[in-house]
């Protein structure tokens, strides 16, 4: 018990719950594995708020015009193959309701349940993203996801992604044998860049995870959705 | 007036001014020159709240947690001279008795009127900087200013810094006559790799803009302050 308590005393509490998502949203918190527990309300507030979908659709609004106008840009050039990448979790696809019985990260992470919730298939789609992603189809980008879902999570995570709207992109990609226990900025950057020497020129890059733009080949721009449920480091 | 009717009708209005300055705290948006006529109220109540020293503090907390931890960890070795790198304005300096009396950032940006106001020498420091300032400072770290402010402001800089409580520092990094119009990060980054060439080691780097942290050498952690009020490029 005196241990747990000297546990517990190290463990910094935040200023405020507003705070702890400022820091977290600008990435100065790093590492964090569950939400403080005196944040759970203040998460759920805001997950379930209207100032979630508006701080997304505000990002994607920009996304929109900054797509818009590269292709009126003196560097368009109508013969390379321009690329959006687009993060799953909580950028295309929102998992609120799943960390809804999960006190919305205010508990530890567990894999074998997520698991299960991902095979559902059933999660719905960021509908900003989703009409972001068929804006930027209609112009022409090729259009990617990059998950750090592993690969035996494909049927069910293009089930899901096609059920709600995401088609016609060109690939899904997912965590390789070799990719798993790799960090996520460095398996991030080496897909991106294996892109790159596809010859794609990554233009836009949308995710929720700080790590989905700390590498290389980030694309252009980056766009970074909040996310206060979880860090992917 | 129908020319400057299609400019205002250009200008994409903002979902809300907290979803503006969520936005604004992460990046997504860029290059913008004043804030939006829409919320100077809202960003007068921030900077003038409680709220925004909450988010100085958690995030400077966490510096100081890093710095300690860092001193302690097995990377550690007493004879290299580490370094922390601190902007000036609205980081060790607060600006905000000026941008009181100039809508808070919501009126273009008067570069005589500032001036004028940097050879007061007046701004008043951000308590939490000065407090990690002279915690780093017994624990032996090189302290460094990196400031986008010009070389002809230096002794009004030193002077200030110094009357609030900024002593003993390493140096204070001011735009040469070759600087001046240099982009931020590109400046920043160049300044601060000339520290690595000097035998620095950068450990930690805290800024108000992005612009502070998105070049190279940008040090092992980065420690992003809040400022709705300019954006510096």
């Amino acid at each position: 018990m005196a241990g747990s308590g000297m546990q517990l005393a190290l463990e910094r509490q935040p200023h405020s719950c507003r705070s702890w998502r400022f820091n977290v949203d600008v990435n100065n918190l790093h590492g964090w594995s569950v939400v403080p527990h005196k944040c759970e309300d203040d998460v759920e507030d805001y997950m379930t708020s209207s100032a979630y979908h508006e701080d997304v659709s505000e990002a994607l609004d920009e996304a929109l015009t900054y797509a818009r106008t590269f292709m009126y840009s003196a560097d368009y050039n109508a013969s390379i193959r321009y690329a959006w990448i687009f993060a799953v979790d909580e950028t295309s696809l929102s998992n609120v309701h799943y960390y809804k019985n999960h006190k919305y990260g205010a508990e530890a992470f567990n894999d074998t349940l997520f698991n299960k919730w991902v095979e559902l298939a059933k999660a719905p789609a960021l509908e900003a993203t989703l009409d972001l992603f068929d804006s930027l189809k209609d112009w022409g980008y090729c259009l990617f996801f990059l998950s750090g879902r592993n690969e035996s999570q494909r049927s069910a995570t293009i089930k899901n992604l096609v059920k709600v709207g995401y088609t016609d992109y060109e690939a899904l990609i997912l965590r390789q044998t070799d990719d798993i226990g790799v960090n996520a900025t460095f398996y991030k950057s080496s897909k991106r860049k294996s892109l790159e020497d596809l010859g794609y020129t990554i233009v836009g890059n949308v995710g929720d995870q700080w790590s989905d733009f700390t590498g290389d080949s980030t694309g252009n721009r980056v766009f970074k959705l909040p996310n206060p449920m979880y860090y992917t480091g």
